[in-house]
């Protein structure tokens, strides 16, 4: 490795993509070919090692893989005592110096815990850089899966969470020309009411894409039955506001 | 080449990425090394020949690159006649039978020129197959150049275009908690008016990210000095809105 500013071994932000392996970045690959430690944190279901199977292949045969532990609560204090933790553990390493990754799924920018990370490492140490490495998101990955476009032209594209329920999509379905809500998991029936009230949404609905088990549903009434999985998202499109995209 | 479905060649929408070759997906870089003919089709200056910049370094040395003429009108007939004979070139290959890719900056999905060629292409060969490769959009590798996360948390993220001037960042201004404006270029001053009036938006401007003479600018007042370039971009952010993010 060669120490970066300040003496710190190179810090990445790498985005690890939706699930395959195939879509992660080049450049993503070539970071975790070039690191000394890849950090692996997820709150949620298998997130942690599925990031990891990703990272796998890519990784330099010397690379050390180190789980981050992220608790499932909603304790405000619990939360960022475990951050800063993870955060005093990574910038161990970077001053040895090593260079080191923290891999998330999807794309380090979009409600990822990168964020989190980051915002306590660059407190603990201000001269610290990291380069962030983009990666595809989930609903890039579902909509390429399905052939649904997710804007066109001059539409717009509304991105919200179904983590705490029908609330995000309540305040959106009307405005969105396109709306794609993630986390659908365990608030299935509570979205699919909200996203049919009030408005001309049609929609499709995808779980686990790029895994085993992967379905693509054309109609919202896919999500009535209950969602078996964290990684479900719904792409839904307002044809009453679909436009002539290329005016 | 191995013929797909109805004895077409295989047919795939590449995203190639924002800029950089080193963002294009692993995917994207194995589907371009053995594809026959490679199509590139932009409406906006030199998107054709960045984005065909951008998969060079992939394409096998037998593989042919092909420009789709793509008419810079308002005339809905024109362009409509003229997708419908780029569409009619793109089937004349995979009818040889030969393998081809059509490439598109940013992800194929996202207000990308892949959605009207291909639903023109289906129509004219209601059996055709294609294979969407996703790629990073302008916006993502933006906010990984500007250290600036797109969403947390339960945060919404809006993205629309500054195209036609304000209008759309006025629909969302006050609902977003965080508003992408794309394609600023031209409506500058408008979209900075907009994005000014009426909430408390702060912002990061970025130009030409990942090309040469990129630029990343803190705060809404880059705007307003009027944007060179079609590759301009605002991620801004409703600091009213922000919550707790982990609850």
């Amino acid at each position: 490795m060669s120490p970066g500013p300040a003496g710190y071994g190179r810090f990445y932000g790498v985005g690890v993509g939706p699930g395959d392996p195939e879509l992660i970045t080049v450049r993503a690959a070539r970071v975790l070919g070039r690191v000394d430690v890849v950090f692996s944190a997820c709150a949620h279901g298998d997130g942690e090692s599925l990031a990891r199977r990703i990272a796998e292949p890519y990784l330099a045969p010397s690379a050390r893989v180190v789980p981050l532990h992220f608790p499932m609560t909603r304790n405000r204090r619990e939360v960022e005592a475990a951050w800063d933790e993870n955060a005093r553990r990574v910038l161990g390493v970077l001053e040895a110096p090593a260079d080191a990754a923290f891999i998330t799924l999807g794309d380090p920018s979009t409600f990822s815990t990168f964020t989190y990370l980051w915002r306590r490492l660059s407190a603990l140490a201000p001269g610290l850089e990291a380069e962030v490495v983009p990666g595809i998101t989930s609903y890039q990955a579902a909509a390429a899966q399905a052939g649904e476009p997710l804007a066109e032209g001059e539409e717009s594209l509304v991105i919200v969470s179904g983590a705490k329920g029908g609330a995000q999509v309540e305040r959106f379905r009307a405005l969105a020309d396109n709306l794609v809500v993630l986390k659908v998991y365990r608030r299935a029936e509570e979205v699919a009411r909200a996203l049919r009230e009030g408005s001309e949404l049609e929609g499709v609905v995808v779980s686990r894409c790029g895994l085993p088990g992967e379905r693509v549903h054309r109609g919202l009434d896919a999500l009535t039955a209950g969602s078996d999985s964290y990684y479900t998202l719904v792409i839904a499109k307002n044809r009453r506001r679909r436009e002539w995209p290329l005016a």
